[in-house]
């Protein structure tokens, strides 16, 4: 990641030095590099900052945690005032916070910045969320600028607020990027066991999605892993023998990794009191999936369901996705603004939307009208309510009820598409049903509960002949 | 509580001392304690302390959080070696860990104890979930079985393991409450809003399930809420005017509150790795309820589907909760046996499913087949292989489904009813659609992949033309 974005800025015209412990890594760089790039790498930390002008401005490109930490105890002997450390790993934003005040508190300048994009997007434009001291930040602008992806010639970065509020942005982001995942991963298998397409039409039904309202680069990917042949030989196979027949997917374990930024969001959700089940969903089918011995197990044991599903119901599988994916931007943008509240930040929601158009793994057409509902109204309580989405949602939910229904019938397992229908199915319900529970709650805790009709709390001696 | 759990060990025979900060609540428990009870009260710390035989024995009802450090601080002065106090409140066992660790160093016992059965159960037999050090607990023991519920004349006490494992098991209890409640909730919405059965059909329904696998002190003040009639007049009546007609259900506001540890259990989880899926949607489910501001405003936009659902559908609901009760009750207990092992507590599940028989809020018919099950295969991987479980999951997960399904098309959410069944398809899913997200996050991230075919991991160099 460092070394495609070291070769980006080098393509931008912008002088480049690189450090990293190993030659291997130096080396690489420096035969990627062309001859007209500034670039300069080395092995020796001496020679790397006397390379860079004063105050320097370094990014710091290594795992979360203790690795960060490590960098900065030993940079930070040899830096001196007004220097900028820029950590543009997936941090937890606390600790970005930590850090931030502790080299301030020695003069020296930190920013927190969430880097989307992947290798790819690191080399020819990333999406850049970076948080920090404003001023900091205007010093690097033109270089992040410069590197960002552009849509419509308008760089994927800004300035997003103080502290940690870059990498929370990221972490929102990547929590958002688990929920459509998942439910990508859902409708390839509604598809794929559910209604029994071949290899071809699974493939083309993606790739025809992504010309439509649902164009993302996780659709985009998506068509391209489904037509990806094996390129492995069966493992039977003599040596040197052709790849075997058929699609790379069917080949590849079931057992989903993760690096904690999804879980995370969840986290964090949790203690800002924010609804975000689609991406809750998300993370525990990553959970779900890696037992998959228990899960061999209790397969061997439950009979098995139909599982086969009408046909026709393909044809409503794009309108569920768009709502699914609707209400997972949904829940990520109101968590973003309790986020802000709580911690006081001042995230402008239409700045998120517009940085997040390019670059990034959740980049999609849809954003475009989420940045101008929040531009048009700033104080948007939730996505759902932006008029071009509302219609979108109005159009698409009875889809997305056909589809779950139907795999709740057939037993195809759709935790996040089902978790978005009841999120929205909660979020347009004046009432719900949770006076139950607040009665539950008075019965059996005296935690009293509120009424409809007038002011107050109240307690109910309730039935004596229940022990 | 403290004053029910005092009463109730005087009905023992038991001598019991109380204190507290104000003459009230001593007032009010000498006015409660009849004259053949052993019972002494005291605004005094002194008296109180002097009314104890050494080592003392003292638990702590406080409210969780700095209110229990400060009841420490203040008694510490007091004790000598060997005294013990246990905190009976809702502690995070993480607080639970630091307070025993600090006070064992200054040679005092601490335990944390789980305490459930709300004001009723305290008075005349809760469940005990006490962890800490086993010395300690074998000198209250005494005390904590005579005051315990009793199944089949078994106290539903037992020292459950090390450090805070006490507290952690009630948290997970009461994470499993937030699951069953929301279940339970939903049931209502979907025979209430969805079915529309009247007020004494829907109370009757949740009797007649009381009577059948669904046994249980949730469903059955569930059934006593439908059947409560408003206490109180309309707000346009006069004053002194009858009661209004109809049910208090239906005025009771629907917003419902929470006190952390249902939070928790999702959070801790997350850490764990272990899915708890209906749980986390019923956390969820209550951050839904509190956005009623915004659902109002949603519900104005949003045209209302059809909320009608076939009245046949009631008959299929009580299969339905007994397999999402079923799935509930089995994260739960995953999410032990995983904490067991990371927090190496030893934990034996068959006693925890033991004393979760009586007295405790989520106690049901069904905890005795889970204790009979664990007792036979103490290393059981999930309930849902237990043999009794299982088959009642064949029997009733067509059930779930349908009804998750008719909730689908007509609009009612069922967050927790979906949940649950997406697990379950889950978990008998030999294959799950994993095998996508890994796919996606090797393409965008390079973070490799297994196969199905071979062992190692694999790096896949996809479609280029996709940017």
């Amino acid at each position: 990641m460092g070394r495609n974005l070291a070769l980006n800025a080098a393509d931008e015209g912008i002088a480049v030095a690189g450090y990293d412990l190993g030659q291997p890594a130096v080396d690489a760089i420096l035969a990627e590099a062309s001859g007209e790039q500034r670039v300069f790498a080395t092995t020796s930390l001496d020679d790397f900052l006397t390379a860079l002008p004063t105050p320097r401005a370094i990014l710091v490109m290594v795992p979360s945690g203790p690795a960060v930490d490590a960098v900065i105890t030993s940079l930070k002997p040899h830096l001196t005032g007004g220097d900028l450390l820029i950590d543009g790993g997936n941090s937890h934003y606390t600790d970005t916070a930590r850090r931030q005040a502790e080299l301030e508190a020695e003069g020296l300048h930190f920013m927190g910045m969430g880097v989307s994009g992947g290798e790819e997007g690191a080399r020819h434009g990333p999406s850049l969320m970076p948080g920090g001291p404003k001023d900091a930040y205007e010093r690097v602008r033109p270089t992040l600028e410069a590197i960002a992806a552009k849509v419509d010639g308008d760089p994927c970065v800004t300035h997003l607020g103080p502290g940690g509020s870059g990498h929370y942005v990221k972490m929102v982001h990547n929590g958002i990027e688990y929920g459509l995942m998942q439910l990508l991963a859902e409708a390839y298998d509604v598809l794929h066991r559910g209604v029994g397409l071949d290899d071809d039409a699974l493939a083309a039904r993606f790739s025809t999605w992504n010309d439509g309202p649902l164009q993302s680069f996780l659709v985009e990917i998506s068509a391209a892993i489904l037509r990806q042949k094996d390129d492995l030989p069966a493992p039977e196979a003599p040596e040197n023998a052709a790849p075997a027949e058929g699609r790379l997917i069917d080949r590849i374990l079931d057992k989903a990794k993760q690096k904690g930024t999804g879980k995370w969001t969840s986290q964090d959700a949790l203690d800002l009191g924010v609804p975000i089940p689609t991406i809750d969903a998300a993370v525990a089918a990553r959970y779900v999936s890696a037992q998959k011995a228990t899960r061999e197990r209790i397969a061997d044991t439950l009979a098995d369901p139909d599982l086969a599903l009408d046909p026709g119901l393909e044809d409503r599988l794009e309108d569920a996705l768009l709502a699914a994916f609707l209400v997972t931007y949904a829940q990520g943008f109101s968590m973003l603004a309790e986020a802000s509240r709580e911690y006081e930040w001042d995230l402008v929601p239409n700045d998120v939307a517009r940085i997040w158009r390019g670059g990034c793994i959740i980049r999609a057409a849809m954003l475009e009208p989420f940045r101008s509902a929040f531009e048009a109204d700033p104080d948007l309580p939730t996505l759902l309510l932006a008029p071009e989405v509302s219609d979108q949602l109005s159009a698409t939910r009875e889809a997305l009820g056909e589809v779950v229904a139907a795999a709740a019938r057939a037993g195809i397992p759709v935790p996040a598409l089902s978790a978005s229908l009841a999120y929205l199915d909660s979020m347009r319900s004046a009432r719900v049903s949770a006076n139950m529970i607040q009665a539950q709650r008075d019965f059996f805790g005296a935690h009293t509960y509120e009424r409809t009709d007038r002011e107050g709390t109240f307690h109910t001696e309730w039935d004596e002949t229940v022990r």
